[in-house]
């Protein structure tokens, strides 16, 4: 039975899990990646750790999803009618979550945990990576005769952008500026300019 | 005064450098990176630790020496008047490279000192990073008109080329297949087909 004084549409649980994300957000802005701890985020949040613990098995799970949150909400899946002109916007939204130093940091921090911890760089591919994958790949495959690059696979294309992206932030380290979003669109799409 | 004993063209020092880099190559095979130390690759070549750390500072300095011999070795940066065809040799012998589980492991560990060790990092994107960006440069920067996709930089085509490559290595295991590498030569360049 549902409780009357309960807000609609918001359960005790969801506001939980946002109280834990905020605070892990909040704990990394302050003094990094490396002294976040769940104990810490149980702490700042007002929770248990066995409530975090139920949720996340590890404390980049819950960095993860506080990136894939941050990810949904700012980068958009248009549907202008052109490819080209959605690949753009998703590429230039991208390129401007890159740019903040404290994502960048982060999503260095999950690659990281992916290489040193094989069970998790497991959920990180079949969550973030393949999440994000998905967002492109829906604005590339929307219409049909396709207007992204013919001959060459989607995926391929997908590779193509989010390569780029992880090259700049891991290996290669170069500004996230809107003329490679604008070259990026452009190559991977037939309908430029 | 050169000793008259002396082989050809070959120094006592030139014998020493291959006898430590074929011994780090030789204890990684046989028991990986992790086993890997500056101490076992002197017993290994005969050599001393001074003679090691006169040339590299870290055990990852000699594997990046290492692996980039190989790369010059087995990677041609072939001019046959096509860039298209040009570029497609260049991926396919980085692709066989990259497929090899050693060699993999290798640009992994590598990568992952980089994150570890900023100093490192440095060296690693003036030494290995940039010499491997600048042979493909070379191909792509050879013929005027250029055959690469006009109006995008080489240097954003270079990206794209080692975006997926390393990609795939650190984020998103895929196979290097060759129908890949032959997209991306037809991806970045006019003279496909």
């Amino acid at each position: 039975m549902e409780k009357p004084s309960m807000p609609r549409g918001r359960t005790r649980s969801e506001d939980s899990r946002e109280a834990i994300l905020a605070a892990a957000v909040s704990i990394i802005g302050a003094d990094g990646y490396a002294a976040l701890s769940i104990e810490r985020i149980a702490r700042e949040s007002g929770t248990g750790k066995q409530t975090i613990y139920r949720w996340w098995p590890t404390k980049a799970d819950v960095v993860m999803e506080a990136l894939l949150h941050k990810a949904e909400m700012h980068i958009p899946v248009p549907d202008t009618g052109s490819v080209h002109d959605d690949v753009r916007e998703f590429l230039a939204a991208s390129w401007r979550l890159a740019r903040m130093p404290q994502v960048a940091d982060l999503l260095r921090a999950l690659a990281a945990e992916a290489q040193l911890d094989p069970v998790f760089a497991g959920r990180f591919r079949d969550t973030f990576i393949e999440h994000r994958r998905a967002a492109l790949t829906t604005i590339l495959s929307r219409h049909s005769p396709p207007q992204s690059v013919p001959g060459i696979r989607v995926s391929t294309l997908v590779d193509v952008v989010f390569g780029v992206l992880w090259y700049r932030l891991l290996i290669m380290p170069t500004d996230f500026d809107d003329a490679l979003a604008d070259e990026l669109a452009n190559l991977i799409t037939t309908g430029a300019n």
